[in-house]
């Protein structure tokens, strides 16, 4: 393999995590190791940065705030949910794609590395095969990152062990609450968390059980199956009935027997005439509150999930990290055109976490979903096996610096990178 | 002053905290060092579980357990919100107050705390006094409790310091989150906290600026000031053009004009033809959706916020145990009628907290709001003399033990005590 000699160029894409600057972290420090590196850049926001050749020099950042990114939650270098869509806007596609290898050319990059979930590897997956086509020697990495933990192939995705963990403690926690006061008051508190269509986060409250069955959650509702409500609410009420109180989870997108997202209310409208998107936990303690007459009070994690690096988990900050820094590796080496995945190998009861490699082409557009085996049958708990494949995830600490009693979280100085072309057209 | 010998009892009333355990602990290491003071009880679910003569032997905890009270939230012994009401239910609350007595005298109940917000402290009045009218000797003392922070005469309730230092964090994270996506996505956040009509929670998350004004939250309503809506629409429309994007915070009982909640929106009934209370939060998102057409998105903390012991204050804590050893030390001393208040005391620019008492009667039924002048003139943000004040109660972080990735919190055995009475009629 002849060695690439040229820039290197960084971005993040989607919604941000936890940990997605630990992986951005890795790519920086496992740079710095190799010499056929010269510069490393980031793409402010993702592709639309690029395509505006707004980049970051990285190298003008202080060590120390590098080290920073580790424990420092969003995308430091800024994201996008843009995208390069040859299927429905083929002539704006094609246009990007030719901004896109006008500015790689431009500042030299033989290197690119897109964080990201389903839909930034599908752009790393096109920009590599462009490249290819093109006959301009880059290589191109996809990172994984997504809190809703649904990218194939990998074990888990960065993002999801921290949105878990403290997931998981909300929950704990509000169901020692609710229980300490479930004499006359909060009798059933209802928790919605964020994953779409996927219910990777919703399951993943169940850890807060710890085995025992009279611990929160009581119930937890999955996207991925179709409920019928009356059953949802005779579960409350036996769970009312049995331990005083209910603690149930909900995923975002969960739906009903007919498929129909339960959280969208097509009996409100809004200004425009659209469905008023209620919420899925907001309906179900109407729901409740009518038909059962329980106190229903709701909790609605949303963004501050995915951001909560005060209470993220080190083994997924550790994965994300090593996603980076292996990405690097894998292209330094020669490689092009791959997604780097987590593996887990589990060695005598202990799990030692690794890193490969899996082709682009077959993670781009395709989405992981959990197993129906992996829930009860009745559909109102994750099973064992879930709880085993999630509970390592979760391990361990990231230890954040506080500055007067807050988290003191690092930002990027973003020196801007001389640009040498004509504004986008 | 004749010491008094005699049985202890302590109970937990309303809305649990982070903290409400560590007074707990207090009151019970402290008891433990007194000789006078022979048993030790708990009341089951405060004020209710004493009517039904539900006691726990505390003697029967481990010592390790009462420790882990220092880092356990929500209410140990249980929790009610009971109230012994004279005005409206006289013959109901004179029935109720015999059969107290009925219970202090079967267990030589000698000492007597209770550990609630206003309505408890209250309750403790009217307890203390009723024992001196019956000549029945006991001392009474009131531990302050809420995340409200609306008790009169005390610095700070114990319970408020954690919740704004979780809540505060927490629009940290959503903000730097919100902002590294603001290119194209999630440009306001609208993040609802508790306080009723109290506005302390929601001016607290104010220290996430640390003094920069470009930092979230860029807009906080408080219950305590009444809103012009297309005022609050102008502000957010101000904040998006000038920072991209927009974090504001809302208390849950704020008001428009004419002083009605904007969290109960008349214009929706449920199946009993009641408001629906949509939240203060989902109904500025959806003005704000609706006129600025800006793309919002809310977090509803609930009961997250209060049981937030993975992110405690180490100086709320600390204060809470403070007031429940401060209240034995009182009662043991000959005190009665009164609750513990915190102090805080500057001396040159380090803050020494301590304790004072202060008399019950002055206590009860008296809200504390945040005062009009600690607030910009426009209504909009607290100005520097909150931050003076609420700054240092989050000082520190209290440690957790884990388990499994999770944190680990304690259960009371709760050990019945032998009941000596017939069954409340």
């Amino acid at each position: 393999m002849a060695e690439l000699v040229g820039n290197l160029l960084v971005a993040q894409s989607g919604g941000p995590t936890a940990v997605i600057n630990s992986s951005l972290a890795g790519v920086i420090q496992e740079a710095g190791r190799h010499d056929c590196i010269e510069e490393i850049y980031g793409g402010a926001n993702g592709i639309l940065g690029i395509l505006n050749e707004e980049l970051i020099d990285i190298n003008d950042e202080k060590a120390k705030t590098i080290e920073g990114l580790k424990s420092t939650p969003a995308a430091a270098l800024g994201t996008c949910r843009y995208k390069i869509d040859f299927k429905k806007k083929p002539e704006k596609a094609a246009k990007d794609m030719d901004r896109l290898f006008e500015v790689f050319q431009a500042h030299n990059i033989r290197y690119f590395f897109y964080a990201g979930g389903n839909d930034s590897q599908d752009t790393s997956h096109k920009i590599h095969e462009e490249a290819v086509k093109r006959g301009y020697e880059m290589r191109v990495m996809g990172v994984p990152k997504t809190i809703d933990n649904d990218l194939p192939f990998t074990d888990s995705c960065p993002g999801y062990g921290s949105v878990i963990k403290y997931a998981a403690t909300t929950v704990m926690e509000v169901g020692i609450d609710v229980a300490s006061m479930a004499t006359d008051d909060g009798s059933c508190c209802i928790i919605e968390v964020m994953g779409r269509s996927a219910g990777w986060i919703a399951a993943g409250t169940v850890l807060a059980k710890r085995g025992n069955a009279a611990n929160p959650p009581h119930i937890i509702l999955l996207p991925e199956i179709k409920y019928n409500v009356d059953a949802i609410l005779a579960k409350v009420k036996e769970t009312v009935t049995t331990y005083g109180y209910c603690i149930m989870v909900v995923g975002e997108g969960i739906r009903d027997e007919q498929g129909h997202e339960i959280g969208a209310d097509k009996t409100r409208l809004d200004s425009f005439g659209h469905p008023v998107l209620a919420g899925a936990a907001e309906k179900i303690k109407e729901l409740v509150q009518d038909r059962l007459k329980t106190k229903t009070r709701t909790v609605l994690l949303g963004y501050a999930q995915r951001a909560a690096e005060h209470f993220a988990s080190l083994t997924d900050s550790t994965n994300a990290y090593a996603c980076g820094e292996a990405a690097v590796r894998a292209a330094v080496n020669g490689q092009s055109g791959y997604m780097v995945k987590i593996v887990r190998n589990t060695e005598g009861g202990t799990i030692k976490w690794g890193t490969d490699l899996q082709e682009l082409g077959t993670v781009a557009n395709v989405e992981h979903f959990v197993p129906r085996e992996w829930a009860t049958e009745d559909g109102f708990l994750p099973n064992e096996k879930f709880v085993e494949y999630a509970r390592p995830l979760i391990e361990g600490e990231v230890k954040i610096p506080f500055e007067g009693g807050l988290p003191k979280y690092v930002t990027l100085e973003k020196s801007k990178v001389e640009k040498k072309l004509a504004p986008r057209s």
